[in-house]
């Protein structure tokens, strides 16, 4: 078994492709250097030792010969000795895992240095500042990560070895009146690193070792250990990476970008980052260490000219600087883009005027910049189209399609509050308290911010009404999340810090008071509210060449059909526009909350005998069949899944005395048989109620009102030279007589319509997948259905046996404690709510082996769980419009990930 | 194909075994005339022409010869001739299903009268009378059974033509002011004959048929076409009997009771199906048809001087009448017991000083008489134990076992109104309203019934103190009902009929009112409720060895173990005395309404801090520990699986503003505080909230405080010479790593209290299945599991999504339409929840195949969903005490199914 690869002077026992056991940045080391590209020598440690060394706290035999050869080999390429005292060679010792760990583990630097080569390398280098320095620098990391933290000490808080070492800084900068590090001489430092010594044996009770192999071995020790810490093991948790993984250690001679003039030091893309523009962008500083560049103490230049703002202008570019430098590492990223065939985020330092190349590893990017550079490098001939699709994360998409603020104001913005992300984009406006006030005030062209505690559908115009939607309670799928995500709008809620007194117009957030009228502003995406009014960026989508050419790849590659949930003509244009082939939920209940209609509705939910309660839903019959005709013609020739009335009843009842005395006047039925009435209807557990097709089966009137609507929209359409195609679906079936019972009265309604109107159309009934018990008899529920579409949200619920309305009080813990792994509302629970819709899907195709399946819950635009879905073999998703191209995208990289 | 089997003169085609064909009547006919007992000869049309009729409305070829053959048969043997106007033969058409459908299909007697068979009869019987009644009688069933009822009119209400022929026949009456059918003449019932015909022939458009052929076939056709009757096929739906099973059609010659004093009928039981004595009982009348001894119009004599009663003393019996015939038909009683091995019910005729025997079949008896029969049989060598113990309905058991009102005052009792039987056996008491007045009567010396719109765990201690529990609302499973049953209670609830108003304490049902102190009793096994004290019985179980002896033949036959749901130690030892072997199910919240306990529980719900929180649990603990002690010790050396808090915790906290401010002095919290996280703690649906393991999770300290509870219980019992086996059990768990961090911190404290005090305990951790995620990810939670028990009712709640404090809604409606074959809360639904209740116990045996797997939902009492449990493999059921005896018996009764 082979422990170590070297690399260096064009030669390595590596490549790219050895990532598993070399780490990303040992593979992209050894690449670059067969690469012919100049890179420090040096070599990687496997991850097979850590695996070993975590298991036996020792290392295998031979690592130790294995690593001085290798130590060798570096030595000869580099001309100099380690722990040598006329020529030493000093080494970096960092850690390089399968998968980039950000600041999870640690570094060791200038390891090597001892008491003899110091002198040595003043000898050599002249520059006894900088030497002294470089020591000091090393004492530092090895006392905090060698020896306390490998060592497990665990200290006081703010008595890290680390704290208290840089407090014997400060103090040697204020006796000496200076303000910062580097205004301090080599002899202070060289006082210091006494200083430093002695506290480490006091503190630690170790001594610092003066011994290259020493401090070499403590180093790697000290990576090896860090992969086990307490940082390291929650990162892995959260990434879903394998404790077994393993990380590897790198070995690599020190190059120095502060040894003088002739230094320097940066980091760099090969595009830019921020809009994917094809040009070399990056920042440098000369005579500097790396971090000092990421630590933003001092204003980095631009790379280039082009790289050039009013703001850094004045300040010289490499390009500038150092022209020739600039051109060979211009060639390089080049051939880094080229070779990678992907942006490259590159790390080089310039050490006496030689260029090394530190790090290469592919670039971080945003969503407008990930599109631009996916399109581009296929017009390019870099790469191909499927490849580009696999480049853009779904949820980039997101970032482009909503108006956002504008991040510099955001930037200088007053941050008051933080929410959970319900829908996202920004928004601005004054803020309201009630549906009514936002209505009004947008009337006389305001713009307005909804805040409420929570929202309920009687709200539903004032939310309409509003830019963005703020609310203090509930969760990703409440009811004020699930209507602003359906129309885009930027949307906050479940943000627990505001204090919301309705009464007064008041909002409370710590000790400031904001009013009626008071401006404020939405971050949406990431559940960010802002003081004042500030700016907002549209979204350009019509002339985004670079969405539109991706989305056509991704449809050209999906397997996956893309529908919409959506209520209104509106929405569903909208989506359409978006993409969508046609509506996957159509709720017909948000209907009925207009006050034209409530009142019918309530009619017929309060009526005590079948012949009123047919009369009241008959009045509704004209306005479902406007809705339906509107929303068919919509989508048409396109399908519509219309979901028949859902909702328990008493969701459409009035709520408080005032109103309950104004509809006892309405309908003229006394006061206590109404209130016996909403009583009646009171149940403990509604999500458990009745609701769904219990309702039309306990009212036919309603089904066949509905069926009516739907049919009779049908043919006016057909007549009017439309092609509509009405899916009628039944709610909440969990046995195959309910569907059999509500399918009749739908069957015997159509052939009704298309006899009185003597036209033929086609249709289909089929069922909402929702309960567990549908899942598990889904073999016969089958025989009844045309269709069958997941609702994953209640299926969700009861699954689990989680109320999505009641999870707030235990989900963050469950989260926290890694006993969920995801809030399952967002994305599908694989393994037990998707087992259970995998064998919904096998039973149901067993009975009819064509029969069409789609899901239609919140999940349908989620790109994890479009994955699972296109796996399971479903035929189509549905999601709200906004998310219609983020599932179109995600459905083409479900089948990508397949190869 | 054989269609016509015949039988008669002791030789018969068919046997007992040819039910199928035959139908049970026609099958025990031809057995007893192959016995050579004396049956009236005939033949029986087998069910294949049933179906033949059904499918073609035709009958096969060749049925019209093989009829006319039989009826040959028929003549031969009794010397008559059918249609002769001299001899003529009467037969019975009458219907004969596999399985017994009483009274829902059609019948035709005296088949074969015409205007010249009358006349010919008359002059052989010389008894004109009886001759035009048995015309009379013939002409009315056929013009119902035949003309009207197969012929498919449909009479307005009230106008059918039997109804009108009846009132032609009281008209009869009136004219001849006579009170009874028997006062009129021959010449009155050859008048009242024209009138029919005429009747008959106006209002059906048709003749009455003159021809015995065309009556014959009149009546076969009738009976076939009763099987699709709407009767006949909703039973047939209620009782789940296929609709291709078909009728048999029974031809026979006619006997007659009514032809004079050397004439007589009667029906009688081999043993008394009341008592199970073995003694030959029965009731018969001298000069009577069948249909008089079950009418009722005449007091029936006693069949033998050992039947008679001080009622019946005075009338002579079978055995004082008729010595001889007596003894002839006591021998064949003796016989047909004996062939069958069971207990028979048998109808005799004596025609002119002959014994014909109409039928046998297996007696219905009730459960006392059930019991002893089964025993007595065993111990007379007729059956095996196994025949015995299958030979009990395990809901017979319950008859016995409890308190029951006395049937004769009962019949006497007035009936006010009917509800759900929620807790089986009677009870009588004075009428209280709250449940500190039952506390306060009972301790009193007040027997008192609790009668409440509905009730909460508040009023356990009321609910203790009374004899019987009646509530206006609620199902099967409410809360009254599952304490009631717990405790053996007899116990009413759902019982609309009520107007309960608590604050001016009247019940009011129709128009009568009653206050607090009018007594009242409760038949909790039928769930009807009587006014005023009736007398009640005690059951005496001690003493009864049927029972006991037939438990312990099942305990030797089944495999399932029978534990408990017990959580007090009276509990526990009285279903220990029934013959549990363990505890299922102990809630541990019911131990905190006390209200010495409750304001600490309080304490703990309202803290906001974990100090405080950690304090108010550990004050509960020295109660938890004196509960835990006293169960583990009723129960040891077996196990009792301890479930930890399951409830939501706002069902501990008060409700009503004046409680609130009380509790808000006792805990010194400002009321505003109090109120606020009284709200807080609010959820929309907390059957999917924050209960079971997600409390512990949330609250570690409330798992910390039950376990140390438990084991400290453990602890004291060993050292005091018990031998305790407690298994903790954490409910509603959806997810192994629930399961995994409760289990840690049982795990811990169990290995503390060890240390602490010096003693080793064995224990087990597992879980309770309730969930659809349990079952689905059941491989994974039995990796952390030593024991599963599935909870059946949350199960039931989420598989179906029914809610069952809500279900009153439509559950009736989709009971009576048949979309539910049944309460899935009485009786598992086998294919929806039963489904994933066998993926549970699969998936969790693949990962640990000894897992140890029960039940301890309410379905673990009820017979059918035993069986189901048995066959999918569970180790054990646990019911409430009073449904033990149940459990082994239906245990027993699984197993013999299996054969």
């Amino acid at each position: 078994m082979k422990y170590v690869y070297s690399f260096g002077a064009g030669k390595a026992d590596g490549s790219a492709g050895d990532k598993n056991l070399l780490g990303g940045k040992g593979a992209n080391l050894a690449e670059m250097t067969s690469l012919g590209i100049p890179v420090p020598p040096g070599f990687t440690i496997t991850t097979d030792v850590c695996t070993i060394f975590m298991q036996n706290r020792s290392y295998p035999d031979g690592l130790e010969k294995a690593v001085k050869d290798a130590l060798h080999k570096m030595e000869t390429v580099m001309g100099q000795k380690f722990g040598d005292s006329k020529n030493p060679l000093l080494v970096s010792v960092r850690s390089g895992a399968r998968q980039s760990m950000p600041g999870m583990m640690e570094t060791v630097l200038n390891v090597g240095l001892t008491e003899s080569t110091v002198q040595g390398l003043i000898k050599k280098s002249g520059n006894e500042r900088f030497v002294y320095d470089a020591y000091r620098r090393l004492i530092t990391m090895y006392a905090d990560v060698v020896i306390e933290k490998a060592g497990g000490i665990e200290p006081a808080e703010g008595e890290g070895i680390r704290e208290l070492l840089e407090k014997e800084l400060a103090q040697m900068k204020t006796d000496r009146k200076v303000e910062s590090d580097t205004d301090l001489s080599a002899a202070d430092l060289k006082q210091l690193i006494t200083i430093y010594k002695k506290l480490i044996k006091s503190r630690l009770g170790v001594e610092f070792p003066d011994d290259a192999y020493a401090q070499l071995w403590g180093g790697i020790d000290a990576v090896f250990t860090s992969w086990n810490g307490k940082r390291a093991v929650n990162y892995r948790r959260i990434e879903n990476i394998p404790d077994e993984w393993g990380t590897a250690v790198n070995v690599q001679a020190m190059v120095f970008g502060n040894m003088g003039d002739d230094c320097a030091t940066g980091v760099a893309f090969t595009r830019n980052p921020a809009t994917g523009e094809n040009q070399f962008y990056g920042e440098w500083l000369p005579n500097a260490q790396g971090e000092d560049v990421v630590a933003g103490i001092r204003t980095p230049n631009p790379l280039n000219n082009a790289n050039k703002t009013a703001h850094t202008a004045h300040l010289a570019s490499l390009e500038e600087a150092m022209p020739g430098l600039y051109a060979e590492l211009d060639a390089i990223q080049e051939r880094l883009e080229k070779h990678y065939r992907d942006m490259q985020d590159i790390e080089f330092t310039i050490q006496e005027g030689r260029l090394w190349m530190l790090q290469t590893r592919t670039g971080k990017r945003n969503g407008t910049a990930a599109l631009r550079m996916a399109v581009d490098m296929v017009d390019e001939g870099m790469i191909d189209s499927s490849t580009a699709v696999s480049r853009v994360a779904p949820d980039q998409l997101d970032e482009i399609m909503h108006t956002m603020i504008d991040p510099k104001a955001e930037k200088a913005g007053k941050l008051l509050a933080t929410g959970l992300p319900a829908g996202p984009g920004g928004g601005t406006g004054q803020i309201v308290f009630t549906a009514d006030d936002a209505e009004r005030w947008k009337s006389e062209g305001k713009a307005v911010v909804l805040v409420r505690a929570e929202t309920s559908p009687e709200d539903i115009h004032g939310m309409h009404a509003a830019e963005a939607i703020l609310t203090a309670k509930g969760g990703m799928t409440s009811h004020a999340a699930l209507v602003a995500r359906g129309w885009g709008k930027c949307c906050i809620v479940g943000c627990a810090e505001l204090n919301i007194n309705a009464g007064k117009k008041t909002l409370t957030v710590g000790k400031e008071t904001y009013g009626e009228g008071d401006w404020i502003s939405l971050n949406g995406t990431k559940g960010e509210v802002y003081a004042g009014q500030l700016d907002l960026i549209d979204p350009d989508l019509e002339s985004n060449r670079y969405f539109t050419q991706l989305l056509k790849w991704a449809d050209e590659i999906r397997r996956l059909d893309v529908r919409t949930n959506a209520d209104t003509p509106a929405d569903a244009a909208l989506a359409r526009s978006f993409g969508a082939r046609g509506i996957g939920l159509c709720r017909t209940e948000h209907m009925f909350f207009d006050p034209q209609r409530i009142l019918a509705m309530r009619k017929m939910i309060v009526a005590d005998n079948d012949t009123d309660r047919r009369a009241a839903v008959m009045e509704l019959l004209p306005f479902q069949k406007a809705d339906f005709y509107g929303i068919l013609k919509a989508m048409a020739p396109n399908p519509v899944t219309i979901r028949l009335l859902d909702p328990p009843l008493h969701e459409f009842l009035p709520q408080t005395p005032a109103q309950i005395t104004e509809l006892s006047l309405m309908l003229q039925i006394p006061e206590d048989i109404l209130h016996k009435r909403i009583d009646g209807l009171h149940e403990l557990n509604p999500m458990l109620g009745h609701r769904g097709c219990r309702l039309g089966i306990s009212y036919p009137e309603i089904t066949e009102m509905q069926a009516r609507a739907i049919f009779e929209a049908t043919v006016d359409l057909i007549s009017d030279g439309e092609k509509p195609f009405p899916e009628v679906m039944i709610p909440l079936v969990g046995s195959v007589r309910e569907l059999a019972d509500q399918k009749t009265i739908v069957n015997r309604v159509a052939q009704e319509v298309q006899e009185e109107r003597g036209y033929r159309f086609d249709y289909l009934v089929g069922t909402m997948i929702e309960l567990p018990r549908a899942c598990v008899t889904a073999d016969e529920i089958a025989s009844e259905a045309q269709f069958f579409s997941f609702g994953t949200n209640d299926l969700t619920q009861t699954t689990f046996g989680f109320s999505r309305d009641d999870i707030g009080s235990f989900l963050p813990k469950y989260l926290k404690e890694r006993i969920l792994a995801n809030d399952p509302f967002q994305s599908i629970d694989q393994q037990g709510v998707g087992a259970l819709l995998k064998l919904g899907v096998q039973k149901g195709r067993e009975t009819k082996a064509n029969l069409k399946i789609g899901v239609c819950g919140e999940h349908g635009g989620d790109p994890a769980s479009i994955h699972f879905f296109h796996k399971a073999g479903l035929d189509y998703v549905s999601c709200s419009p906004y998310r219609v191209p983020i599932a179109r995208l995600a459905a083409a990289q479900a089948v990508l990930s397949e190869n």
